[in-house]
């Protein structure tokens, strides 16, 4: 058998589903490439939200019940944060902390947060290979009737109740890919994108420098994963946002996202009538059962959407 | 009555139990003057041990255990830190990683260590004082028959085994008291020297700046509470150094090493023999029972203490 090589784009909980689900299929073959437009600094820690859910999530650690997190995770620190007065909206786990503080620590010795990335994610256990997109600072900014918030008060401290108005990713044009994401992408036989939020999760890894025209360019198939299931996000603000913006939130409208760099399209089977539409622009389609609630369901996702691009595992 | 200010100089552990007993007798007419010699940086983190095991204590909020940390406090951060490789003899429970995280998070925002201090003392509901002796770094090295070691090397890391030879307080001399420390000192009425131990936790206090000119210079009386008793120590390695050193472990010894700035000592009733030779110092002497091991008794000692000086609370 060929050995395989696959990128997966990821944002956070719904990403890291496919990702280990992709895991279960190709061990150390699969490449996952995290969004880093989430990350902020609170107390002087970096937090990368996503790419923690992602090594988490691929080393087996992360909470079942919230999907983000570290499984049995306490919150003693975050109370003793509370008698001092601070805001503690930012849920920080105990185990959590120690991922934080210890990235923080590195990237002030000088380590970029590739080098980090992957020593975290080996340590705890991650077979399948970590990248943030870029080792620069992208946060991801959401224009609302509110104002502009940063991207976790807006989806964490507000709870993505704010109407987006417009959504910019500050820093992406700067930023490059790492010279791991452009190798990794070059040698992929396929590049898979998550059931991520588009808005929020999958355009800032795209809007970084040339990623977007990377994988236009690429002669490796694309197939990206619908996170809208009978006009409805399975998980998170994708849908609200679709509206806010709108578009109609439906698989159809992310395909039409993506149609300038993917190849094919993986639609759930509520939506299979979207078929020839998803078609007529030009891709392959794939329809499958893309609930991911188990290990058995997301090695099931996994292979619909390799199956999409003609890769077998 | 009239408002009586007291300034106690103390390390961690045993000056902690002094401190909480003369806070029960005075409040927040008590400046507690801590040791930094101790503090040390792990994963970024500005650590200050004294501080904190004095704030704890001062807050009500110490492990009665250990003296040390705080109470009920878990450690399932430094049991992640182990996952990912790092070493853990330094026993960080989640509780106080959240204090190392904030004070790093200040620091680095331009706080004094002195402001810092006073935050998180007050929200913790301490009700003395407590003040860094400098906002300097100062730091205790041992060098040992293995060495020249950190202070925290030394002691926690080796348990205080490795003979000592001799100890240096780098940048000490540099350092400057903090005009709080300054000010609380010119306006006291008395001086107490903590039964901490004399080489580590009040000698570095003292090797700030004029630190211990000033007190030579104080027309307020200062008095000592012995650490040693019987020839050992209450806690920890003060009698082992004694020996190392070339000294008799001794209330004598510790006598004569602060005679230069006290005006009185408090011996405990299990050498009342020594009274007679420490009274041949010039010191007034006050024999009691110097144990502390629950509020009662801290406070007793607090009372002969300040007894010991002619303050009456």
């Amino acid at each position: 058998m060929a050995v395989v090589r696959v990128v997966l784009l990821a944002g956070g909980v719904g990403g890291a589903k496919l990702a280990e689900g992709l895991q279960q299929l190709l061990g150390e073959r699969l490449t996952v490439v995290g969004n880093v437009g989430d990350d902020f600094e609170l107390w002087g820690l970096t937090i990368c939200p996503d790419l923690d859910t992602l090594m988490y999530t691929l080393a087996g650690a992360a909470s079942a019940e919230t999907g983000w997190g570290v499984a049995g995770d306490t919150f003693a620190a975050l109370e003793m944060m509370a008698r001092y007065g601070e805001e503690v909206w930012f849920r920080l786990g105990d185990r959590d902390l120690a991922t934080h503080v210890l990235r923080t620590a590195l990237l002030r010795q000088g380590w970029r947060l590739t080098e980090v990335t992957a020593h975290l994610a080996a340590r705890l256990g991650a077979r399948a290979r970590l990248l943030p997109v870029t080792d620069a600072p992208v946060r991801t900014r959401v224009l609302t009737d509110e104002g502009e918030l940063a991207f976790q008060e807006y989806f964490v401290r507000r709870r993505w109740q704010p109407a987006v108005r417009a959504i910019r990713f500050a820093g992406a044009e700067e930023a490059r890919p790492t010279p791991e994401v452009c190798s990794a992408l070059a040698s992929a036989e396929a590049v898979v994108i998550a059931p991520s939020n588009p808005f929020v999760s999958v355009e800032p890894i795209l809007a970084v420098g040339d990623v977007r025209a990377r994988l236009r360019a690429l002669e490796a198939p694309v197939v990206a994963v619908t996170p809208i299931v009978g006009g409805e996000a399975i998980k998170g603000p994708a849908a609200k946002m679709c509206r806010e913006l709108g578009e109609e939130p439906s698989a159809l409208a992310v395909a039409r996202r993506y149609a300038d760099f993917i190849d094919a399209f993986v639609l759930d089977a509520r939506d299979a009538a979207l078929a020839p539409a998803v078609e007529a622009l030009g891709l392959r389609v794939v329809v499958a059962d893309t609930m991911m609630f188990d290990p058995e369901s997301r090695r099931r996702v996994a292979r619909a959407a390799l199956e999409a691009v003609g890769v077998e595992p």
